[in-house]
Parts: C-alpha cells; sequence; structure tokens
C-alpha cells in the first residue's frame, strides 16, 4: 500500500524542515513541493535538494488545485510520496482536499508537523497564547474589502481577545500586501462605518518575517505604525484585545510599544 | 554582547527540532533543555546529545521558575546560550517572562521556532483554522473545576466557532489529564449547569499523541468517546462549532466520524 507523507518546511528557509522531516524526504520514492500557500523568502531549492541529496518537483496552483493533485497521487499508489508544503502543513484547506482523496483511494496519509505562523506570531509578540480570538487574512484591497477582518476584530475586542491577521500573499505573482495598506484599508472602512473599533489610536502589533535571522516586531499606534518601514515580506498584524500587565511589559520591551499602555488598553 | 537562542523542539520526540535549531546548538557555547511545559513521550536525551554532539543542561521547573533563571542568564552574559523548549518555544507564559529578563539585562534573545501542538491538533483534525476561537487549557478536576472551559467552548459555540484544548499534564509526576476524565467533569458540570452546551450527544475529536508516527485522531459524540481507547498522553480535544461540509467530510474520511454529522452540528 502506498502512503503520501505531508512535510512541513516550517518557517522563511531551507532549514525550517525538521530532522524527522528530512528522513521521510531521504527515504521517499517522489518528493513533491509547493512553495505557494505561504512565503518562504529564503528557500533555496538548490541548497535544498543538496540537503537531502533528492531532486525535488515543484507544484504549481494549478497542478495541486485544478489537476486534482493527479500526480501525487498516482506517485503514491504503490510507493512513498512526500509533499513538502511550507509552515504547518496541513492548515492550508487545498491539502486537506488532497489528503481526503488519498484516504478515499486506498492511500495512506500521515503528516510531519512544521512550525507555523499561527503559533510563531504570537510567540514572537509576547502575548497569551489563551487570549487569541478566531484569527483572519486580510486581503488586496483591490480584490476584496476587508470587511470580514474588520467584523472578525471588532467581535474579538468585545470579548477582550486578540486577534491575528495574516496579511495576503501571491507568491506567484510577488504580490505581498503590506502593513501600510492593511492598515489604510482599516481606516477607509473605519470612516465609512463609523464604529470606532480601528483608528490612528489602535494599538496593533506588526510583525514581518517570522521565523527569520532579523524579524521585526513592533507595536505602536496604529497613526505612528503606518509609517514604520518593517523590512521585507511576510507580514501579520495583531490587534490586541485586554492586555495583562505581563503582556503590556512584553510588548514594551520586546517590541518597542510606546509608553502609557495601560491606559490605551483600557 | 550574550544572547539566549530559545530553540523549539517540536512534538513527540529528539527529531522535532529543526535543521536551524540543531545548528544553533550546534554552535551554543552552553545548551540548556527543559522538558516540563509539554510532553515529548519519545524523547531521548541521550540520543539527542549524540545527534547534537552537545551535553545539555536539565532545568526542572524549579530551576526556571523559583530561580528565575539565573543560571541560563548567566551563562548568556558574554555568551551563546541556547534553551531547548518542547513545541513553540515562546508559547509557554514562562519563557515570555525569561526572555523579558534577559532583554533588560542587555542580552540578545531570538527564537528558532519550533511545530506547536496548536496547529498540529487543528491540522490533524481537518477542521479549517479560520474557523477556531479561544482555546483553553482543562486543569485536573482534583485541582480546579472546569467552568472556564466549559465557559469557553460555550461562548465559542454561540459564535459559530471550533474551540481547541489541551488536556493539562504534570511531566514530573507522571500525570495526564485523560479524554475520559476530562468528558466525564464536562458531564459532570453540565448536570450542574443545565445549559446544554456538552451533553452525551456533543460531536468531539480527540487527539493522542500529535506529532508520532502513530497520531489517534478520533471524532464521534461524547457517549461513544468516552469508552475510546486513545492509546497515550499527551491528549488535546476539539468541541467543533458550525461545520462546513468540508469539514464533516474531513471527519467522516480522516477521524471516522459517524454518519448523520449535518444533522448533529445544526
Amino acid at each position: 500500500m502506498g502512503e503520501i507523507v505531508f512535510v512541513g518546511l516550517g518557517l522563511h528557509d531551507d532549514v525550517g524542515i525538521s530532522l524527522r522531516g528530512l528522513d521521510e524526504v531521504k527515504s521517499a520514492d517522489t518528493v513533491f513541493a509547493e512553495l505557494y500557500t505561504s512565503l518562504l523568502p529564503g528557500f533555496s531549492l538548490e541548497k535544498f535538494e543538496k540537503t537531502c541529496g533528492r531532486r525535488v518537483n515543484m507544484m504549481s496552483r494549478a497542478d495541486l488545485e485544478e489537476g486534482n493533485a493527479q500526480a501525487i497521487v498516482k506517485a503514491a499508489e504503490n510507493h512513498k510520496a512526500v509533499l513538502l508544503v511550507p509552515g504547518d502543513p496541513l492548515i492550508a484547506t487545498t491539502h486537506i482536499s488532497l489528503r481526503i482523496e488519498a484516504e478515499k483511494h486506498g492511500i495512506r496519509t500521515r503528516i510531519v508537523h512544521g512550525a507555523s505562523i499561527l503559533s510563531a506570531a504570537i510567540g514572537l509578540s509576547g502575548l497569551h497564547n489563551y487570549k487569541f480570538g478566531k484569527s483572519v487574512t486580510i486581503p488586496f484591497p483591490d480584490e476584496t474589502s476587508s470587511e470580514t477582518p474588520y467584523s472578525v476584530i471588532s467581535q474579538n475586542k468585545k470579548l477582550g481577545l486578540h486577534t491575528l491577521c495574516l496579511l495576503d500573499i501571491k507568491v506567484e505573482s510577488g504580490r505581498f500586501l503590506n502593513i501600510h495598506d492593511a492598515l489604510n484599508e482599516f481606516l477607509r472602512l473605519e470612516a465609512e462605518r463609523k464604529e470606532r473599533v480601528i483608528t490612528e489610536e489602535t494599538l496593533v502589533v506588526g510583525i514581518a518575517r517570522a521565523g527569520s535571522d532579523d524579524p521585526t516586531v513592533r507595536a505602536g499606534f496604529i497613526r505612528d505604525m503606518l509609517n514604520f518601514d518593517f523590512g521585507g515580506p511576510p507580514y501579520s498584524l495583531i490587534f490586541p484585545g485586554e492586555l495583562h500587565f505581563m503582556e503590556i511589559e512584553a510588548l514594551t520591551v520586546l517590541a518597542g510599544a510606546p509608553e502609557g499602555l495601560e491606559r490605551a488598553s483600557k
């Protein structure tokens, strides 16, 4: 019986994979990878192939989503196929579909987890994990309105909870929603809706390049964050809800938050 | 200037660390580890020390929490210290405190992320990440009531959201809250409160040994899950909110959920 092993590449580059994941790659009959569901800015295919001693078949979005990933299912029929995926591999819904399809074909599936932006962004911020509500992706403003993220942030804030927002990316075309544009779109929406959920005085934490050697993590009011230079992508934003005093200290010491957060967090 | 690098060990054993993490260990002046904030059932210190070629100083809860981790701060004053931590390292609040203390002493801190149960449990369940609300830890019933988890699940359900629950562990004394006892305590609370939040007909997803080669992932109604054998720890539970049809298919194909979930999820 064949199998597909979904192996997480973790964050940022070609050394985010776990030792267990590398062993799975080395013992696979065929190795596939997709690099479009998240951006790994430092990933070198050449370096990765050298590390694992295997040739890697790159899969495009079209291969995996439109072609229903037949190549992978076929390769796994009586053999072991590995699919390398950025982050933790089954967070992207497209891979859940592939996994279900494979299992229905009698192909065994396994997961080798990797570091995910979901826990990495929380860890980098110094905020407490159990105080995060629902998370959300912020779309490109020229494609979709940010009504949904605005509502999610609003609902979480009412419950005193933090919101993790992932900023949309189009890896294939090299487009990355940046923090400036995401915040501006929220202010535009606020001007329309006037609900006082996201204003220039709202505290946010911006995170860039989580998992790299030089991530940028910066907390501040939107009026100041609009012009802060976060460097290269990918980007996340956290909208804090109610802050514990230890979280205020973390934002101040670790993320350069301004004085006076005790008052701002009320 | 010295530095502390917090390196995530990922899940389950000694091969969950990333290649980047292993490099940090190899180039450290001193290597510390704590293995009490999460359970890594397959971790062998001997094997890990062989892999990295370094001696690892094991830190107890008392070393890190009561002694304020002076040994690590001291080792990092003019050198590079690595602290190995299960999962993604800055999810445990105790390490946020250490990080703040170190930065206040002028010691640089960095994070090498690892796979976390937060994303792993979501990925294993086949449920959609952006539909999870606040998560919660379920305490031992003989120590603390499960009032808080009950309320968190109730609030999330009202919003249609899923709840990830981590079951408490005491690694030092080898005590692990199991799924049977956690569910029983919820039913006891339900009998008191009569809010119809968690009954024998409630759908749950139980997860054991995430990150291992043989995790158990099983979806079913509480009446059936009470006697299901999940094998060894650690354990997580997911209380689903509203289910998308793709999530129902995932629970059915990947987690053995019973027929008729479309009705049960209403």
